[in-house]
């Protein structure tokens, strides 16, 4: 079943390595039938060099294994949380990239310090909270997705494509597993940029509102005039 | 038409991922033909392993496409204002690269700290002001090359191949496309330099203005000593 | 004789410039068997990439070379004392890998700052006090391997598999060389991110004890419940 | 003539982009034969891919072209005084790598700080002090040799193969052009692993120097018991 979701996400889940996002096997992509209300994930601590499409898991929007001889991503529960919330996304990512993670261990945020932020992740990327003791031992990875959609309760999840989450490291998501990966990609670029701008001057404000504007609108919605025409 | 050109600016542009300056689509490269006032330049968010020198595309001083299926760059308003400006240069480059894009961003120009940058860039690479709200909303690309050739009233273009837009990223030019590439990769190499540089002693000065004279003229106009003769 | 091991220690020494953990000959990865008492080591100072598995020489508990043509790598008496006084462990590791090496430069322990570190540290990485004159002067390296078991008079090297002996390098050990090695991978992506994280956030404090106890433990004793069932 | 000599130089130039040393053609390797007093040195601004044995240029000790079709390096001077006033040392290396160019932009020497560093260089690896107008003005590249020979009154060349020419970039030398490129590649290493020292530690002292000796002396000398007998 979903054998075209399937093979998307292996890809998906390929193009971590590829792009230097992962050591070992610390990232797994997922992607969404929105039609079925099913998910496909990476199964859990499997080397993505030994990755096949069969080896991808199917599970419900309760976390029940549909389908896949494999356990799935310990961070299934996060993921559907994800998909629970926010209606219009089709693939999430997770990794522990360096530099996005350094942010989220940090405790801090990324503020848009230029047009590249702004091109893909309008404003500052948020960090969580720090989790409570609660949040912690009952139902770890559910409530790591808990608190992530209470960080976007005045944020719209489709003009702020990622996230980070407090003391961990950073999720993203996009219309589909590929474009989730491709704002992973942007997100580490964006972290390491941000650190060395912060570093030549401390007191630099985030970058103009008109030119976030500028650069984010260029790109999406309506008025976009960035590409070829589709 | 304008064949040769075509090809000189197809590899220009190729070379951008082969030094880690690109992520993505985010560069692009021109070359002008002064002859007849067009200019050859990259498709708009076309992924450097798909293009091909049918793909690259012609347009004319108003920006108006004169050959080629694509949409050109949507930073080609910038390029053509330039070539006006600065009638001696043959190429353009713009990247986001992370190390000349962090100076940028802290709206930093990068003071000329040692021999490798008087090679290439006589003095500090100069950052742009902010741009004003009129300039963001209106004609917006055009006008990042207006503030670009405003910040080199007093500075010979010359002589300083390479600018970085404040919030945004660099752009270098030279006497053709390769030059303004070679130019590119060099700002990247000295702002990551520079920032190491300032990390290790925050008061350094900029270099003695006779070392910096001596190297930059070793390499550059009339008197110079570098390499083979032509 | 111990040939199954022999070829497991050459393949884990093999990692280490896999992984990026090495210049030149900077490293040496070990094996233990318990039954016999006896080391694998690699010989000293010889390329990587010319090792052969009849390279790898055997040593007792005493030091004296059981088997091979070459002399053990000089670390040898420290490898030593780590497998007399650390008896579950079946594989030891040295190198100078960069940000591990800036730690121990900098004498100071790595604090666990987020769930990377904590999925594989319990607690902080410890850094040795520095050497006395005398234990430099006299059986350096095996001294080397004393200041280390000194340090974790309060510490559980199973639970805290890698340390930073002050002004030298990181050592880590695992149940085999393969998990030895995987530990210093992991050590050295934790060190790079320490550092980033502290430059992001100078105050920042070490992650919620709960939060560390999660991530350990889901991975390690009897309740993990990460990766595939054995 | 010289024929084994070229193919050393040659090859020593060659490690250099392998080694990352490199941009462009930023580095020269030069071998000396005692007997002979000749120099062969790589031609000026010539891409390493292109060189071939017989563009090695051979030069007398006043620099006057013996063999070659092809401009000796600029830097050729240089190579000279040293060579001149460091009896015993048989290959020199220039390039303007990253992290050790940063040290001497920022004028400082690199200290000891680590056994790394304790391996190959027997204390601070010293910068020069700025070079006068009358020096840059003369005989520029001669003089870089002179402050350089100037810096050393009072330190052994055999125990400091290494030097950072202020605002400029170091210089490394060994008894063979093959060590002078391994003493670059170290003093990379160093350099940058002692940034990030600081930046964890903006107060620690350089290392023991008890702890100095036993790693300097253990490689190199008579009493030397690192690697396998000769």
């Amino acid at each position: 079943m979903l054998e075209d979701l399937k093979q998307k996400v292996l890809e998906a889940n390929l193009a971590l390595p590829e792009y230097n996002l992962v050591t070992f096997t610390w990232g797994n992509v997922s992607g969404v039938s929105r039609e079925s209300e099913l998910i496909v994930i990476k199964p859990s601590g499997v080397p993505y060099e030994k990755l096949t499409v069969d080896d991808m898991v199917v599970v419900d929007f309760d976390g029940k294994v549909v389908e896949g001889e494999l356990n799935p991503s310990s961070d299934t529960p996060t993921h559907i949380v994800l998909y629970k919330n926010f209606p219009d996304i089709g693939g999430v990512v997770h990794t522990h990239a360096p530099w996005s993670t350094s942010w989220a261990q940090a405790g801090k945020g990324i503020p848009a310090l230029g047009t590249t932020h702004g091109d893909y992740f309008y404003g500052t990327v948020p960090c969580t909270r720090p989790m409570t003791h609660v949040e912690i031992n009952k139902a770890y990875e559910k409530e790591t997705g808990n608190v992530i959609v209470e960080t976007f309760k005045e944020v719209d999840p489709n003009q702020m494509p990622g996230v980070l989450v407090h003391s961990h490291a950073p999720f993203t998501w996009g219309k589909d597993p590929h474009e989730a990966v491709h704002n992973s990609v942007v997100l580490e670029e964006v972290a390491k940029m941000a650190l060395h701008t912060y570093q030549l001057n401390p007191t630099i404000l985030p970058m103009d509102q008109a030119l976030l504007d500028k650069h984010f609108l260029r790109k999406h919605g309506s008025n976009a005039y960035y590409g070829q025409k589709k």
